[in-house]
């Protein structure tokens, strides 16, 4: 997968704050080719405004006059698309789309067509595309934002890139190991103790009460560190408790 | 999951377009519940303008006066947030972040926070949730626009909620079912003696020439409409070839 070989090719675009929005999408997601087919209105101020730190994508950004000329030296060409076509196409989510790009992006030329603001690409310019694309938004509501609908495309390749560096848990970064097994039994004799002398569990009645306290500290799964803060609380507590009437005060 | 148990809750927005950019983003993607605390001027004709027609969100929003007004009630609370915490906190991805809010959200109430356009959450907001979320954007440029981080994590929810729904592949749409293997070799045989009539494939050395073919057509995949215009051009074809010299000419 190369970034890199992928180019966003925007046709026709009427605002010209899309053209900026879609740059600054672009480079939030480590994308770097912007071009742009018959731009309304280009290079412009709204453009520089949206596109924020992301001008150097906007001056390097090729105009072209025609959607041949942008795609001439493309191997694999993806259009978006927003409705179903007389003739079925080779159509997919964002997500499955990515993963096609990738597969390409590698040794080929590729590019990812985005219509106009208000219907999109035409069908003539569809059919030059191998692969087209469907953001599945809600039907009630379906028409995204142009530098939105790019904003989705470049993360998904941008996620497919990272892969498997992303945290696949919080754990993986945690700043303390999490407590084994005979340290967690350590604590909840430590901490039924303190109950007991403080007088909340009745050794004689104790109901669910540590049951409950097993599943709660179960299911949060506590670090070294967290577990010597409740112990040394527990600690604390045991000082203003009245002494056990009997038996050891546990290995605490 | 339910998307009516999951509000997105903008902290301190500066811009008014942006609170606009939002209300679409959500609606797109069939989330309806927005709530602002303390939004620098709402409402704002940017903010509906930028809505377009997602302007019901806009109208709907709930104005708070505090981030604890704003989720008093809900049972689970995640935070965006950009950069790494001085005591590492739950932290996820946007897609793993959508499962477990999606987990959640079907009897509970779920807020997503957003913060402000220039500093995002302050540590003390981050340190009312449960999980952080993180847009792996990159490191050169991170800095996303509010509307297209909310359009990311809406997005990944909606993917979620129709899961299985989506096309896996555009097979599952086409329109005329795929040929069969029978088909396909009578196709070759035809193909093959259409060639050597008009003179293209010489069955004395006939080289890779069938193999190449036959790798084309089985990369493709023909349909049975597909296969039936090709066996009609080659039918026409071998009307203008020479009459084969002998043998059979299949059994096309």
């Amino acid at each position: 997968m190369n970034l890199d070989n992928i180019r966003i090719v925007l046709v026709n675009t009427s605002h010209p704050g899309n053209i900026g929005g879609v740059a600054r999408a672009m480079k939030n997601m480590g994308l770097s080719r912007l071009v742009l087919v018959q731009p309304r209105q280009f290079p412009d101020d709204q453009a520089s405004w949206r596109a924020a730190g992301a001008l150097d994508l906007l001056e390097r950004a090729v105009v072209c006059g025609s959607l041949d000329e942008a795609i001439a030296d493309c191997q694999y060409v993806v259009g978006t698309s927003a409705r179903e076509r007389r003739i079925p196409w080779p159509l997919l989510d964002p997500r499955r789309c990515a993963e096609e790009i990738a597969l390409r992006s590698g040794r080929e030329q590729v590019a990812v067509l985005f219509g106009r603001e208000d219907r999109g690409l035409t069908n003539d310019e569809l059919k030059r595309c191998n692969l087209h694309l469907h953001i599945p938004s809600d039907p009630a509501y379906s028409s995204l934002n142009l530098a939105m609908a790019v904003q989705i495309v470049c993360y998904e390749l941008r996620m497919l890139l990272l892969g498997d560096t992303l945290p696949s848990a919080a754990d993986d970064q945690w700043d303390a190991p999490f407590s084994t097994v005979e340290n967690m039994e350590r604590f909840y004799q430590h901490l039924e103790e303190t109950l007991v002398g403080i007088g909340f569990l009745d050794p004689a009645a104790p109901r669910q009460l540590m049951a409950r306290l097993r599943r709660l500290y179960g299911r949060v799964r506590l670090d070294e560190m967290e577990l010597n803060i409740l112990r040394g609380i527990l600690t604390e507590t045991q000082k203003y408790a009245p002494p056990p009437s009997g038996g050891d005060r546990g290995q605490s």
